[in-house]
């Protein structure tokens, strides 16, 4: 296992850490002058400063991106929406790969209209179908422009609204029925908050192999969790044993960027961002 | 799948549900007023009017226990907590059995200290052999007096406060373990709002079959869910498909009560106590 204790070689930021404090430019520049070699864009991000400054100013200081946020929101309540949800997934690939980024992470979605607090149905196997049609769609067009893309499971308590693949193994078989070759086109993205719980989530990352791991996220579980989406925490802050977790996925040949993404409404995201983001290098050595 | 939409032979109140606004004895005679033939009582609520005074009221109703909530809590720091956590789990196997509950509950605890906010630390694995050994105990225990056991997956937001047993499939890992002749001293309880999102749940639903499905809770997912802990909907409120679950349980063999669980600080702990209850009979017919 590499051993993170002496630089940030490998850290990547998630951009949302530090979107309550900086629009994007702000964000690549404060992480470029630290050292920091790689990032993670929100698409709202990056059109809120447009897509070609973003592409110079990545160039410019020669970041990485670890990945980009974020394609899927698959499911809809009519054909006309899932055709939307299409478009919009290959614009989101296209917009990637002006980025260069490493692959275009999805959440999936969930039941269609549950993120307004609307849901149009309950039938969670439709959306798991529609997601399934979905990523086979998206995959067709991102093997020609050659951008991979990261199935990132989401946490169960998201099911609803964010996400219908919640576990590894769900991931996993997705990837089995659309990349059977493990060609590389399509993977997972293990993000600690979603997948420490899971009993079998050390024999997935085997499972899931080199070829399939394609992007690796990192917080941590605060007790207690008082918000269910925007109170993760700082590593080495909550109860995941994220050294653990990122021997598994070295060993199963995962050699990336550990990426930090933290949402925090009531404590980082009130804080200065340099003050987060040196937070964030040094957790990385003492924490990740 | 039983029709339930004309009466409410096959609604069990666990007490919790109005545990705001009464005492247990209050409960039992306001749920025998209404006709209601269970109830699953809480620990604390018989220990605050005591046990041998609950045990004559249930008695004198002829109400039914479709259980009795909860052993468990098995983790420990050292060996002194799990020597007391196995001891206390021997009383509650007693006062099940003084109060002729259909099963204990168990809910089977996460990293020690977690549920104070002082986790002692970050090994699930290690917790999860603790929960295995202190089950394997207490089963030895409760097979003696003929009290079935069973084990509740919490959802995977609880694992690390309050259980670290997650999916039907682990819990049924333990039953297998511990219980292969499947002699219906221990099993599951599958409640809707910890299981309702996991993919695999109607395959693990039919391998439990009805030796092992022990119990059947009720309430709902509501979208969005504001607190982690106190916010579970009444059924029909949220977006779990309550009856096709039902119908899974039942076609597996279970043919006992569907007791509602309802925690909701906000809404029906701030309601009153009767129409709460007259509000649970009404849904029990139309949404579950």
């Amino acid at each position: 296992m590499r051993d993170f204790s002496a630089d940030h070689r490998w850290l990547s930021i998630n951009t949302a850490t530090v979107r309550a404090q900086w629009p994007l430019d702000r964000i690549i520049e404060e992480c470029a002058q630290r050292g920091i070699r790689a990032i993670s864009p929100w698409r709202d991000q990056v059109a809120a400063v447009g897509l070609d400054k973003i592409a110079k100013a990545v160039r410019d200081t020669g970041l990485e991106l670890s990945g980009y946020c974020r394609g899927g929101m698959f499911p809809a309540s009519d054909a006309e929406g899932l055709k939307a949800a299409l478009d919009d997934n290959r614009r989101a690939v296209d917009e990637a790969k002006t980025l260069n980024a490493a692959c275009l992470v999805l959440v999936v979605g969930g039941l269609p209209g549950a993120l307004a607090g609307k849901p149009a149905h309950k039938n969670l196997a439709r959306s798991r179908n529609e997601v399934h049609d979905g990523i086979a769609a998206t995959l067709d067009y991102a093997r020609n422009v050659d951008m991979p893309l990261a199935i990132e499971p989401l946490h169960p308590m998201y099911a609803a609204d964010r996400a219908c693949v919640n576990t590894m193994e769900q991931a996993l078989g997705i990837c089995d029925a659309l990349d059977p070759s493990k060609s590389g086109a399509l993977g997972v993205a293990v993000d600690v908050y979603h997948v420490w719980w899971d009993p079998k989530l050390k024999a997935q990352i085997e499972r899931a192999g080199r070829e399939r791991l394609l992007a690796f996220h990192v917080c941590d579980w605060l007790v207690p969790t008082r918000d269910l989406l925007n109170d993760r925490g700082m590593m080495g802050d909550g109860v995941i044993d994220i050294p653990q977790i990122r021997g598994w996925v070295e060993a199963a040949g995962f050699k990336g960027y550990s990426e930090v993404e933290i949402f925090s409404k009531e404590d980082w995201w009130t804080r200065e961002g340099g003050e987060v983001l040196d937070t964030c290098i040094a957790r990385h050595r003492s924490a990740v």
